[in-house]
C-alpha cells in the first residue's frame, strides 16, 4: 500500500474512532494536510463520520473548493479546516465537532477551560472562546464561508484549541493521532474541571511548565501513542484498517 | 413504494431512533399528520416505541379516536396528538416523551429551559411549562382526555415545545424528521445548560436573532437534514429502512 | 406451562431486567411470595442476577432459612426478604440493591428523596432512611440476620422504600412487576431530582393527591404495564422467557 | 492448569475486567507478585489492556527491569508497581489507572476522597493525594524512574489507595481479585461523594469501625467475591478464561 493511500486509510479510522468515542455524532469533520501538497487538505464528504469510507474522502483547496470537479455534497463548514491550515503551516491535522461537554465552557462565563489532566494537558495553556456574533451578528452560528472561516482562525491564534460559543470547537495538530487524541481527551478534561469545581477549593491546574515538558516528551511515533490509536481503533470496530509495517512493530500513524 | 407507504416507513425509523437515542423508552410516542387527510394523523398501537412496525401504525381522528374499527390498545395519552394538530394547522409531526434531562426543568423553578447550542435554536426563544394541576388538580398526571390535551395545546400556543411538570415535554414541528431533531437536541440542550450553570457565571443564550436565522435556513429537504437521519437510522439498526430516490442522492424524508 | 412454573420465569426475568437496567450489578436481588403458600418466598441462590436461570431459584421460609436441604450458597441478606413478607401480608415481592444513583440520598442529610415525576410515584410520599448503625454500631453494613431484617422492615414500615445510609435500598410492592418497575424509576426519579436542586429554585415534588391518584390507577395487569415489561425483556435479552396466554393479548405478569 | 498459568489467566481476566468497568483505557495497568519469587512480579507488555492475552505477561523485577530478555516495549510506569511490591510485603497485587471519577479529588482541594458506601470501604480511611511537582518540579506527570515511583509508594505508606494529581491513582491490595474490586469500586465511591455534596447537608462517611469490620470480615475466597468476579469476568466476554475446581463449586482466584 502506499503511504498515501495508508494516510487515506488512516484518515477513515480517525473519522470512525471519533465517532465512537462521542466526539462527533451526525456532524463535525476531521481532515488532513496533503502530504504532498501543502495548499491542499483530505477530508469526507458531506457524511456522518461513523460512516466515512476510503472513497468518501475528496481533496480540498484552502478556499475550501474542491481541486477535482465533484459532484456530491461537501461539508458546510469545511472552511475551518481551510483557514487553519492557510495560517498555520505547522498544523497537518484538524477537528471541528460539538462534543457535549466542551459546549458549557462557551455557554457560561465563569470557568476557563484549563488543562487539568495530563493527558488534556495537549489543549494548552489557552483555550480562546471564538464567538461568532461579535464580528458577524446575528447567524445560524455555523461558519459557512472564508470570512467567518479566518476570524476563527485568527481568535485560535498559535493554540491549540478554540472553543465556539453556542456550537462546539476547532483543534489543530501536528499529526493527524494528535488531532484525534487532542478531540477525545478535551471533553474528558472539561468533565474533570467541572466536577472538580463542584468539589470546591483551590482547583489545581497544570502548569506551564508541565504543559511543555509533556508537549516536548511526546511523539506521534511513540509506542504509547500507537497503543492508544490501536486500542481506539479495535473500539471502534476498524482495527483491521490498521496498516502495520513489515518488522511486526508499532507502525507510526501518517499525517 | 408509494408516498404513504414510505412514509409509515419513515414513521417506524422515528420511532426505532426516538428509542435508541433514548427520547422515549417502553412510553412516549411520535406521531405525523396524514398527508392526504389534515384531520387525521398516524401513530403506532399501544407498544414500545422500539418495537413499532409498520403493521403497528394506526389512524386516529382530531378527537384522538380511531378511523377505523380497532381491537388494539391505543396509547392512553394520543390526545396529547389529536389536540396540537387541531389547534396548530402548521405542525406535521408530534412527540410526546419523557427524556430524563428535561425533566429537571419542569421541576424546578429557578432556570428556565433556553436554546444555548446550535442544535437547540429549534426549541424556540420560549419554552412554557404546563402544569395539570393548575387546571384539573390532583391527576395522576396522564393526558388522557381531550379537555387535559387542549389545555395541554394552549400552553404551548405556537412555541415548538412545552415541558409538562413532572412528566416530560410535548414538541410540534412542520416535519417528521424535524420533530426527532427537535426531541433529539431538547434533552442535549438541556444538559448544556444545566452544566453551564454550574461553571458559574453569565449564561449566553442564542439570540432571538440567531434562533430565527437558523430557524430560516433550515430545510427538512436538504443533504444535512438527510445526513443526520440516515446517520440515527443506521445507530438504531434500522437503516434498511430508508427510502432513496433513484438518482442516488439524499431522498428527503417526508411528511 | 403451570402457573407456578410461569411465575418461576418471571422471576428470571425479574433478574434480568434489574441487571441490564443497571439497578442490581453482581450484588443485589429480587424475590416474590410463594403464591400457594404466603410463608414462603422464592429467590435465587447467591449469584448475579444477570445469570440467574429457573433452576437457580430457591424457596425459602419466613427466618430466611431454605425449605428444602439445599447445598448451594444462598445470599447473605436473605433476610431482608424475609422480615419484610413477614411483617406485611400485602407485600408481594421485594427487591435490594444498590442503584448507584439512590445511594447520596443515603448519604447526605441535606435533601430528602420524594417523587418528583410521575414514574417515581410509586416510591410514595415518604422514603425513610434506615441507618444499620443506629442500633447496631460499627458492622460490615450487611444485613445478615434476623434482627438487623426486622429492624429495617419496622423503619420501612407500610412505606414502599426504605434507603439504607452507606449502602443501597430495599423496595416492596404488590407484584413483581410492580416492585421491578419501582426499583427502576426510584434512581430516575432521583436523578431527577439531584439535578432539579442544582437548577436552583423552589422544587415541585409530586402532591399527596396525585400520589394517591396514581396509586389507584395502577394495575399489574393492564396492557401499560405489560408494555414496559415486554420493552425491558426484550432489552434484557429475554423476550423469549415472555408468557402469553392464548388470545394473543397481553398476558399479565403474575406475583 | 498449573497454578501459575492459572494466576497467568486471572491476570488476562483483570485486564479485561478493568477495560470493561472503565477503570482503564488505552493507558493503566494491573500486576500481580510473583507466587513463587517475591521479588519479581508479573505485568503485560506495553499493550491496551483490553487486548491482552497470556502471551503478553511479561515477569519484572523490584526495580521495573524485565527477567529475561525483552525485545517488546514495557510500560512507561511499570516503576509504580515495582515501588509499591518494593516497599510493601502485605500488597499482592496493583492497579494503576485514570477512572475518569477519581480525577476531581486529586485536582480539587476542597473535598477529601473517603468511604461513603459499604463497597467503597476498601480504600481506606485515609487516601492520600501524592503530587509529583512537590519533589520533582514540572514533569510531564509520568512516573517514569523508580525516584518518582519509590515518592509515591511512600506517600500511599500503608493505605490502599494514593491519588495522583492530575493524573490518576495507584491502588495495593492482598489479591488481585481484591485490588480489581477495589478500583472498580473506587470510581463509584467517588460519584457516589461528589453528588452527596450536591445534595447538601451533613455527609456520613463510613466509621473507622464499620471499615474495619468490613475489611476483618472480608476473604478473597468466598462465593460473594467469586461472584462478582465470574459477574465481571462475564461481562467482559472472558467468563471461558475462568477456571473452576473439579468439585464444581467456586474456585477462588489466586494471587
Amino acid at each position: 500500500m502506499s503511504n498515501f493511500d495508508a494516510l487515506i486509510q488512516d484518515l477513515v479510522i480517525a473519522n470512525r474512532i471519533l465517532a465512537k468515542e462521542e466526539v462527533v455524532d451526525a456532524y463535525g469533520h476531521v481532515s488532513v494536510r496533503h502530504p504532498e501538497n501543502s495548499n491542499r487538505f483530505l477530508i469526507a464528504r458531506s457524511l456522518a463520520p461513523e460512516l466515512v469510507a476510503p472513497e468518501d474522502i475528496v481533496e480540498l483547496d484552502l478556499d475550501g473548493q474542491p481541486v477535482r470537479e465533484e459532484g456530491r455534497s461537501l461539508y458546510l463548514e469545511r472552511f475551518i479546516h481551510a483557514a487553519i491550515y492557510g495560517t498555520r503551516p505547522d498544523i497537518m491535522a484538524v477537528v471541528h465537532a460539538h462534543a457535549e461537554d466542551t459546549l458549557p465552557f462557551g455557554i457560561a462565563q465563569g470557568t476557563k477551560l484549563r488543562p487539568v489532566i495530563h493527558s488534556g494537558s495537549f489543549i494548552g495553556t489557552e483555550v480562546p472562546v471564538w464567538d461568532i456574533a461579535d464580528n458577524f451578528g446575528d447567524t445560524n452560528l455555523l461558519v459557512t464561508n472564508m470570512a467567518q472561516a479566518s476570524d476563527l482562525a485568527k481568535c485560535l491564534g498559535g493554540n491549540s484549541v478554540a472553543l465556539m460559543r453556542g456550537h462546539g470547537f476547532a483543534s489543530a495538530a501536528r499529526s493527524l493521532i494528535e488531532v484525534v487524541r487532542l478531540s477525545i481527551y478535551l471533553p474528558r478534561n472539561a468533565r474533570a474541571l467541572m466536577r472538580a469545581r463542584q468539589l470546591g477549593g483551590e482547583i489545581k491546574c497544570l502548569s506551564p511548565g508541565e504543559i511543555e515538558a509533556r508537549n516536548r516528551g511526546y511523539s506521534p511515533y511513540s509506542v504509547e501513542t500507537w497503543r492508544a490509536w490501536e486500542y481506539w481503533a479495535n473500539k471502534a470496530g476498524c482495527s483491521h484498517l490498521l496498516t502495520r509495517p513489515d518488522d511486526g512493530r508499532a507502525h507510526p500513524p501518517r499525517g
